[in-house]
């Protein structure tokens, strides 16, 4: 049997009894997550600016927007909830293959359930199916797909879409596969395009894709039936490498949502290591930013590859800037929201600790880690290693602290009283009659 | 200069008078075909299908189709005039890529022109530049681009579009380099999708696509400025050869559509070849078929791996059949629209001589070729070698054999009166106070 049509099957046989709780549990986590990056990316001139060119063209207005007031129909609102909560680089990472992936299930599954009722149990579990879906389909073809250029968070996070709405359509397996090829066939998205509007883009085009491609499927629009295994199918054309077991192989018992990790800081996850010991240098000695004389970093070769920006202008590239990053720890003590906006990238102070950070790629030196040395203007070398940077799976955010960090992207919008009401839906969605009450809760009343 | 750059400086400064009436002559006739073939397709299951499926999504319905009636907003109205001018696999073709050029293009530009005002001449003038615009991206890519899988009238359409409309928006250089990345990390198509609708959506989605990349860029949403050429660009992510100096070199000056060829039968150009021979057998020697006992075909490779189709059930399949289009050409002495019906595929006398075709891939023999040998029950060989196909760019279709071609398209739909009143129009398009009358046109009124 083809691994397509392993993948549908199990998708429209999968049951949610027989997912365990601490499965369910990490979806509502990865909700909760999702919803409060929505909320902080929806005023962001990325969302702005595609509403205005995009509006002359919405549909009837039978969806909702997260956090917005505008209604539209469901392909457009999948395309704004996916830029809203992917243009922050808040949203949640697997570090196994680097891809965002709840923006593109979640913001198709929001935009469907805000046209049409559904309830939270089956909300979470065709949730659960696209995240499943992407995740195992960027470990079949991570890292040669990657390394090539794609961004993988669009090209999987399509497949994703489409194997959720999917679900909630109640396709067929001929038509889920169908589904599969018309999402393989839209798979796009360019590494070039990181640092730029058109990358939050990314994850609402596979969102509305996928959808769309669910939606085709169920009215027996035919697309090729081997999409990810055949000669020109998926995984050979757009990685030199592959392994296609991966999509298969434990299938409704090994849930890739475990693997999933929440960003403490709204930027470039590789990153975070050296982040987290700028903050540890900032704490323990608070060297004050004319008293540096240079910064030194070594990082695994990738962060290099990722975020070697340097001479930056504008917050969106400071999120792809090791060289900001590492400053803003060492001047500010954070790495916050604050600390990637427009005027921090062009704060005199930043600017000024950012020029003196040089960094170096080690192979020595993996994924989470950072070697940092300071070297102060008196002479000093104050040096911090970071073995494992918070956030990542072996050093999780606790339900608490996502809670405290949707609180600090939602409450500038809708007031304290409201983001309570917010966290507390999220942690009941699948206990909700209609999933258009957590929708309801993210737009300012 | 970057060649993304070169080439949207070129887009935004180019000048109607600067483009010699052979190539705009060149334009008249990739237009007529073009409506004829969407005029023929336009009833086909896989516009029916896509038409039912999305029309819940449709928005406000300030544009029209090319040759149905159904109003909608122009996005899908590019969506549906893709399928419909691609369906039929009878558009045109340029030998030097294998790109379908003028579906992505023109099906995009109509959907823009059917509502907003546009005038003849600076429609053929937007369709020169995103026809050259995807013909030279295609020509920069393959042909390791087309080899590993990607279908490159989709891949390269969505830069024809996006420069298209984009030029028709007036967009400034800055804005044509983010539409021309919004079109690259768009960029998709696989060629496992041939045979199934999902292949003639691959045209609308390029134009939809393309045209959306143009509305983005007008409003300043900001995309990767080195799209082609940047180490995670479109070049080096989709093939393993590229070479972009065919992107810029005489750009201006050598006319890409002056390649372009119109099939004389409306499946894959490479059994073109073929089918002449067998179509000289038929009318040569008038063999029963059950007077064959063999049919042995040898052509290029890339023949074979593009139609090899054997066992077939459907039309559509018997487009990439080089055993079916070998089969019609031998018992009906044609190969025209009724000849890739479901009926033509399943009609006995076909089957039983298809299965007795073979075919043999021979590196001797070039993409125009095709040696045929049919042998019959009594012992006699019949050879035919073709040395170049009708249609290809040494044969060209002459201006009333494409008229002729859209009368057969078009007549059973509109009747001979209209068709005679489209051709006028399409012959004299660039004197079009509004370009509204070629598609008004091709609706049966």
């Amino acid at each position: 049997m083809s691994e397509t049509k392993t993948l549908a099957t199990y998708l429209v046989s999968s049951r949610l009894e027989d997912i365990p709780e601490e499965v369910r549990h990490e979806s509502r986590r990865a909700l909760l997550n999702l919803v409060g990056c929505a909320v902080g990316g929806s005023r962001e001139p990325a969302v702005e600016t595609a509403l205005k060119a995009l509006q002359p063209y919405f549909g009837k207005p039978t969806a909702r927007l997260l956090a917005r007031p505008e209604q539209m129909d469901p392909f457009y609102a999948a395309v704004i909830n996916g830029i809203s909560s992917h243009v922050f680089e808040y949203d949640d990472t697997m570090p196994k293959n680097y891809i965002h992936p709840s923006p593109p299930v979640a913001s198709a599954l929001f935009a469907y359930a805000s046209a049409n009722r559904v309830h939270g149990k089956d909300f979470i579990h065709a949730f659960l199916l696209g995240f499943e879906t992407e995740a195992r389909i960027g470990n079949a073809v991570y890292p040669a797909h990657y390394d090539a250029g794609w961004h993988i968070t669009a090209t999987t996070g399509v497949f994703g879409a489409a194997a959720a709405v999917g679900k909630l359509l109640g396709l067929s397996t001929q038509q889920m596969i169908w589904a599969l090829g018309l999402a393989a066939t839209q798979a796009s998205g360019l590494r070039e395009m990181f640092g730029y509007m058109a990358k939050s883009f990314h994850a609402g085009h596979a969102a509305r894709n996928g959808y769309l491609s669910a939606v085709l499927a169920q009215s027996d629009f035919t697309a090729g039936e081997h999409s990810l295994e055949g000669p020109r199918g998926f995984a050979p054309v757009t990685a030199a490498k592959y392994d296609l077991s991966k999509v298969t192989s434990g299938l409704g018992r090994d849930f890739q949502i475990k693997d999933n990790a929440y960003k403490p800081y709204p930027c470039g996850l590789v990153v975070h290591p050296t982040i987290d010991g700028c903050i540890d240098l900032y704490r323990d000695y608070h060297v004050a930013p004319e008293d540096i004389r240079a910064v030194r970093v070594r990082v695994a070769p990738l962060v290099l590859d990722l975020c070697n920006k340097k001479d930056i202008k504008r917050g969106l590239e400071g999120k792809y800037s090791i060289y900001h990053s590492a400053a803003v720890g060492l001047t500010r003590g954070k790495a916050g929201l604050q600390e990637y906006t427009d005027d921090a990238v062009n704060d005199p102070k930043v600017r000024s600790v950012r020029e003196r950070v040089t960094a170096t790629a080690d192979n020595s030196i993996t994924e989470d880690q950072s070697h940092i040395e300071v070297e102060t203007v008196d002479g000093r070398k104050l040096v911090r290693f970071v073995e494992q940077s918070l956030g990542n799976v072996h050093r999780p955010l606790s339900d608490s602290q996502l809670e405290d960090k949707l609180r600090d992207q939602s409450i500038p919008l809708l007031g304290e009283a409201q983001v309570e009401k917010l966290i507390a839906l999220c942690w009941k969605i699948d206990q909700l009659e209609d999933v258009s009450e957590v929708i309801q809760a993210t737009v300012r009343s």
